[in-house]
């Protein structure tokens, strides 16, 4: 397979805005450093080690993953302090404790006792001291002990029984994706604050240190007034940001750092739409933005600079097809583009477009255009 | 990244069934013999040439591919007749033009005299007589010349003039995938034949020889009844099938041939909801169902050797978290799985899910459990 040269102008291809990344980054280590709490990147947005670097701020603890080959690639680049923030898979404990023997004490999440026997087995079996925190449900939406069940402190007693060290707790709280004003998610990072924290003393009262509290994401992050009780806070979406953060009020879209590269290859005249070389193989079949006041189909149309174009969406996709259609359902002029123009396009869901590349096509005043970053992908 | 292996049951990974993907190559074979066109199959949904090589018949005239990273990875691979079908983007004549000089002669697709000018000019620059057939739109969906436009005709003669070959024309009845009934589709398949065959009868009459006619997709290549004109049936989702085909009543559920296998990582005791390790990067964004009668969420729950578990599905997914709930609404038993229990999930989607993994490990009585088969990816 021949890697595509952002040179050749080869299309479908991911740009990554490094400026719109730098200024994203500093946008949340400043208001974290504001509250008193370090970052821990999650980098199963970006999945490269280039960027993961450029996301850890000095005092970061080190970074979140969501996969076992995230965790073996960013310790290969020598990332030493991990937190797995998927509900442990026992059948993953043998390959874990390789890594642990290796030098990588990756911290586990766990949400049931069952979970529990199966680590203490295996710490017991393989001689691993797994570290471990307990997933605290803010949101009823997925998964954690709630605050106040009783197997929370009755789970940390097993895993200290068998040897594992119970660090503290975490959650995430995937409903302040939910919200529509700032006051809705200033309320959503509260309760995930509160939950996390209530936890942590509850372990606390019945013995256990529990010195890590760790709460996150990106709408949260952003939009905290206070972290009192929190150790640390994980975010991976800001670094690219995209419409589903624009639409919560997040960010303005002109923030988002990613976009796919495309060429426009014909037109409708019955329909007033244009055809591109995007679909759903290039965009993702994230449809995030249904949900929201303002649907932007697989993306919203940018020329070739980034500059939005009129109020044109992807209104439909195929595998390799694109179908560029005006919000408003008004046909497009039959002269507004031309075949072979180049485009961008902006996603709605920064994690599962930049997941369908093989990397980035750095694009941006202060670096050299047309460097590559390579992504990780599998399990 | 270390290579996920099946005996080590690391999830989630992708399986095939290969004597379901066998009988469905069969099925589709036999329906065309008896029709007495060869299908050109698309590899598309599978990117491996362990497959292709099966899906093609001893009269198959070649295959069909989606982008240029497919004909390269096919060319490299022996397979020499390939057809392109995506309306081409003159941004990639060049890269076209250098597989030409090597021996692939790839037919192009287009739909609109501003892309066959773009040709007809990169014919002449590059010294390459570029074979193209010209699209025909037969559902009013996406591109190609109705078969009735004077576009058609005058194209044809811009392409020939430059020394561009016209072999013929090509449709894609995507619209059949809105089909209810099997009544439909059987028309689907007769107006996208009859379309073809009136491009291919009008091109033939302003003095082109047009040797190729055509058509296809899983739905129609199964329901058509007569091919008359038609010299070739491009199908490539049959290989696997896959929700969307059996809520079309292309297949029964029993013929799908991939599933996502996953590991049970905890249970939603207030929601009577399970979670595993099998999420939207694993099984993709694809909701392809959501507009059909029954709606399928992210995939069937499948037990370890691919038995259908009560009425599960994927309920939700997050990026590595699927939620497993009933159909109905009702909870699931709290003793219905156990924490560290494998499962296959059935895809909505399978080129989309296909697209997410790495390659194929096999399952099937008549193959050593545990092969891999690599696929490609990239443009």
């Amino acid at each position: 397979m021949i890697q595509p040269s952002f040179d050749d102008k080869a299309t479908p291809c991911l740009l990554l805005d490094v400026d719109r990344m730098t200024r994203n980054i500093q946008t949340l280590e400043a208001r974290l450093g504001r509250l008193g709490v370090p970052l821990r990147p999650h980098v199963k947005t970006c999945k490269s080690i280039e960027i993961a670097r450029r996301m850890m701020a000095s005092n970061s603890p080190g970074i979140t993953v969501s996969t076992l080959a995230e965790a073996e690639y960013f310790f290969g680049h020598g990332i030493e302090d991990q937190l797995y923030a998927v509900g442990i898979a026992p059948g993953k404990l043998d390959r874990i404790a390789g890594l642990y023997r290796n030098g990588l004490a990756l911290k586990l999440t766990l949400d049931n006792s069952p979970s529990a026997r199966r680590v203490a087995e295996a710490a017991t079996r393989l001689n691993c001291a797994f570290p471990v925190l307990l997933e605290i449900d803010s949101d009823g939406q997925r998964g954690g002990f709630r605050p106040d069940d009783p197997g929370l402190v009755e789970t940390a007693g097993e895993l200290t029984d068998a040897g594992c060290r119970v660090l503290g707790v975490m959650t995430h709280m995937g409903a302040s994706y939910d919200c529509r004003n700032a006051a809705c998610l200033e309320r959503a990072a509260e309760t995930e604050r509160r939950a996390a924290v209530t936890a942590a003393e509850r372990l606390r009262r019945a013995g256990f240190e529990a010195p890590v509290v760790s709460v996150g994401s990106t709408p949260t992050a952003t939009f905290a007034r206070n972290l009192d009780g929190v150790t640390e806070v994980r975010a991976g979406t800001h670094v690219f940001m995209d419409l589903v953060m624009a639409g919560l009020g997040v960010c303005a879209i002109t923030d988002i750092a990613i976009s796919v590269f495309t060429e426009v290859i014909g037109f409708r005249p019955h329909a007033g739409e244009w055809l591109a070389d995007a679909g759903w193989m290039a965009l993702s079949r994230d449809r995030g933005t249904a949900s929201q006041d303002i649907d932007c189909g697989y993306g919203v149309v940018c020329d070739e600079s980034g500059r939005r174009v009129d109020d044109i969406i992807v209104r439909a996709t195929s595998q390799e097809h694109g179908i560029l259609a005006r919000r408003d359902g008004k046909p497009i002029e039959p002269d507004r583009f031309v075949v072979g123009q180049r485009l961008r396009i902006l996603p709605n869901h920064a994690c599962a477009t930049a997941a369908q590349h093989n990397g980035y096509w750095l694009v941006g005043e202060d670096l050299a255009e047309g460097r590559f970053w390579p992504r990780m992908h599998g399990w």
